[in-house]
C-alpha cells in the first residue's frame, strides 16, 4: 500500500510500504477514505519536533473496515469509521472518566501499540487500528461524499475545538475570546457557538480565516496580538475580559494573550500543543484564573458531536479549503506551512 | 488603640497606634473581638516577603461595630460582624461574579483602600473596614464566646480550605487528596468533606494534625512526601490518583506533589500562596491535568457557610490550639513559625 513518510524536515512523500496486517484479536484494518493534515504535523514538518528515521504520519482519519480480529464485537467489514486520533479501549478506569487519551492500554497513530508494535500513520491507504471496539465509531449508514468531510473533523479538529470549550467551561450565556485562527481555532468557536456562549470573540488577522469565524458564530473579531489584542478583548467583553478563553495555538505568546484577555475568575482551556509554554503563576493566583485542557480525548465526544454534524446543525468540514488526493500529500503540507490554506484534507 | 506591628523579621509588637476614624461614608469603625495568625503572615514575619518600614499586620477578625459612616445601610452599631481577609463593594461586576478578592474598589487590611489611604491590620483593637456594607457579614444573634472562633475562621481559613476543594471540582463521590496540613489543609478536609468527597487522603506526618484532619472526615493519612507521597495517594485511589487535589502549601515541592497526585483529567485547587512555583506545562497538557484556584474570596462564600458554622454542622474552629491575648502576639507568631501550634487566636 501506499502511506506518506516524513523523510527529514521539508521532505515528505508517498511510498510503497507493507499493507497491515491484524496482529490482535482486538484489531481491525481499515481502508482510508480521507485524511487530513493537522498544525500539530507541522512541528515534525518543519524540523522543530525532531526525528532521527524516516517515521510514517497523520493521525486524522475516516475509513470503511476491511477486517475485523476474532475478538471484535460491534464493528464489521463494509462499515464506515471515525478515527479519533488517539486509540484506546473505552472501558479502562481513566476512559471511564472521559481522558480516553490517557487510556492504559491506549496510544497514538503512527506511534506504538501497548506491545511496542508499531501502529500505522492515518495519511495510508490502510491503518491496522488497535482495541477496535473501542477506537472506532461507526456511523449507520455511509455517508455522502461531502458528509465524509465533516465526519473527517470528528477525529481531531472538532472535538479539539469542542474540548477548548469545554475545558474553558463555556456554557449557555458564557462569554468567550478564541487565541488562534488556525483550524482549531475556528473550530473552537464553532464549539463554544454550539454550546450557547452568548458572545463570542475570535482572534484573527487574515480576511478569509475572520470572515470564516463569523460565519462558525464569532460576533466580534480582533485583529491585534498580545497585550494590545488583549486590551481590544476586555474592552469589548464589560471591560473586565472573557469568562472562557480557549488558547488554540500553544506558544508562550499566544498563552500570555490568553491569559490577559480572560477576566478575573475567568478559566482558559488550552489545546495548543504547549511549546515553551511559560506561565505567570503568582498574577493567574491573584486573579483567579485558572488553565484546564490538554490533548483532546477525542473519542469521548464524538458520540456527542456525531448527530449534530449529520443533521447538517454544524459544518466544521468548511475547514478545509483545500481537498487533493493522496499522492499530493506535499502540497497538502506545503500550503499549511506556508498558510495559504486552512487545513488541507487528503482523499484516498 | 493598640494594634500589632511588625518592625521586622521576627521582631513583631504591640504598639500604641492612632484610633482610626470615619474617613467615607460607607466606612463603618469596628472593635475587633477576636482575630488570629495566618500562615501567610509568617512569609513577612520570617523576612521572606521583604519591607522596609515597620508595618501593621493581621487579615482575620471578628467584631462588633462601633461607628457606621451616613452612607451604610445594612449595618448598625453593636452588629457582630465578620471580615473577610478582602473588602470589597459586592456590586461590581466582578464581585457579582464571585471574584471579591478583584473588586474594582477592593483591597486588603493592612494596606490600602482604593483612595491609596491606609487601612488598618486585623491584629489590633479598632479597624476601619472601607465598603462596609460590601465587606462584613453580620451574625442575627451575639455569638457565644464558642461560637466566636468558629467564626472568626470564616474571615479566611475555611473559605479557603472550601476555595481549594471548589476550584478543584470536589462535588458528591470526588476523590480528594489534600497536600498541606496547615490550618489551611486541615480546612480543605472538611470543606472537601462538606462538599460529599467519597474518599479523602490528608497528605501529613504530625500526628496531632493527622488526627484533626481524619476528624475533620479524612479517610486516609499518607505521610510520605513528594514522588513517594504522591505514589501512595495514586495507590489508595484505584491505582490512577485522586479527581481533585487541594494544594494547600504554595512551594514547588507541594505543587508537585499535587500534581503528580492528580489522576490524568482531574484538578488541582490550589490555595497556597505561590512562592517560585513552577508548573509542567508539557505533563500536564498530555496528561489534562487542570489548575484553578488563587486567593480565595472568601467574601463570596461567607453566606453559604455560615448557617453550617452556626448550626455546629461543621467546627472549623478547631483549628485553633492556641489562645492568647492580644498582648502575648509574639508569642503567637513564635508557635506558628516553629509550627507548635496549627493556628493562634489573639482574643482582644
Amino acid at each position: 500500500m501506499r502511506a506518506t513518510v516524513l523523510h527529514a524536515p521539508n521532505d515528505i512523500r508517498l511510498d510503497e510500504v507493507a499493507d497491515p496486517q491484524l496482529l490482535d484479536d482486538s484489531d481491525a484494518i481499515v481502508r482510508v477514505v480521507a485524511s487530513c493534515v493537522c498544525g500539530s504535523d507541522l512541528w515534525s514538518y518543519r524540523g522543530i519536533n525532531e526525528f532521527k528515521e524516516p517515521r510514517r504520519i497523520g493521525h486524522e482519519f475516516v475509513g470503511i473496515v476491511e477486517q475485523v480480529g476474532a475478538g471484535v464485537a460491534t464493528l464489521k467489514e463494509g462499515d464506515f469509521v471515525i478515527a479519533p486520533f488517539a486509540f484506546s479501549d473505552n472501558t479502562c478506569a481513566l476512559c471511564v472518566r472521559g481522558v480516553h487519551t490517557s487510556c492504559v492500554q491506549g496510544g497514538y497513530w503512527s506511534g506504538e501499540d501497548h506491545q511496542g508494535r508499531p501502529v500505522d500513520g492515518g495519511q495510508g491507504e490502510l491503518v491496522r487500528a488497535p482495541l477496535a471496539d473501542g477506537t472506532l465509531v461507526a456511523t449507520q449508514e455511509q455517508p455522502s461524499q461531502e458528509m465524509v468531510a465533516q465526519l473527517l473533523t470528528l477525529s481531531d479538529v472538532f472535538p479539539t475545538g469542542h474540548h477548548a470549550a469545554v475545558s474553558a467551561g463555556v456554557t449557555t450565556g458564557s462569554t468567550v475570546a478564541v487565541v488562534g485562527d488556525g483550524a482549531v481555532g475556528l473550530s473552537a468557536v464553532l464549539a463554544a457557538k454550539r454550546l450557547g456562549a452568548a458572545r463570542i470573540v475570535a482572534m484573527s488577522r487574515h480576511e478569509d480565516r475572520q470572515q470564516l469565524a463569523r460565519d462558525f458564530g464569532a460576533d466580534e473579531v480582533v485583529a491585534e496580538r498580545g497585550k494590545d489584542g488583549a486590551a481590544a478583548v476586555r474592552e469589548i467583553l464589560d471591560g473586565i475580559g472573557a469568562d472562557c478563553v480557549l488558547e488554540c495555538v500553544g506558544t508562550t505568546e499566544s498563552m500570555k494573550q490568553a491569559m490577559l484577555s480572560t477576566r478575573p475568575g475567568g478559566r482558559v482551556g488550552y489545546v495548543g500543543v504547549p511549546h515553551d509554554v511559560e506561565l505567570n503563576v503568582p498574577a493567574m493566583f491573584s486573579s483567579n484564573v485558572s488553565l484546564a485542557g490538554g490533548v483532546a480525548p477525542a473519542r469521548n465526544y464524538i458520540e456527542e458531536l456525531l448527530p449534530d454534524v449529520l443533521s447538517g446543525e454544524v459544518s466544521p468540514g468548511r475547514v478545509f479549503d483545500l481537498r487533493v488526493p493522496l499522492d499530493q500529500v506535499a502540497d497538502a503540507y506545503r500550503v499549511m506551512d506556508e498558510r495559504t490554506a486552512i487545513k488541507s484534507m487528503l482523499t484516498i
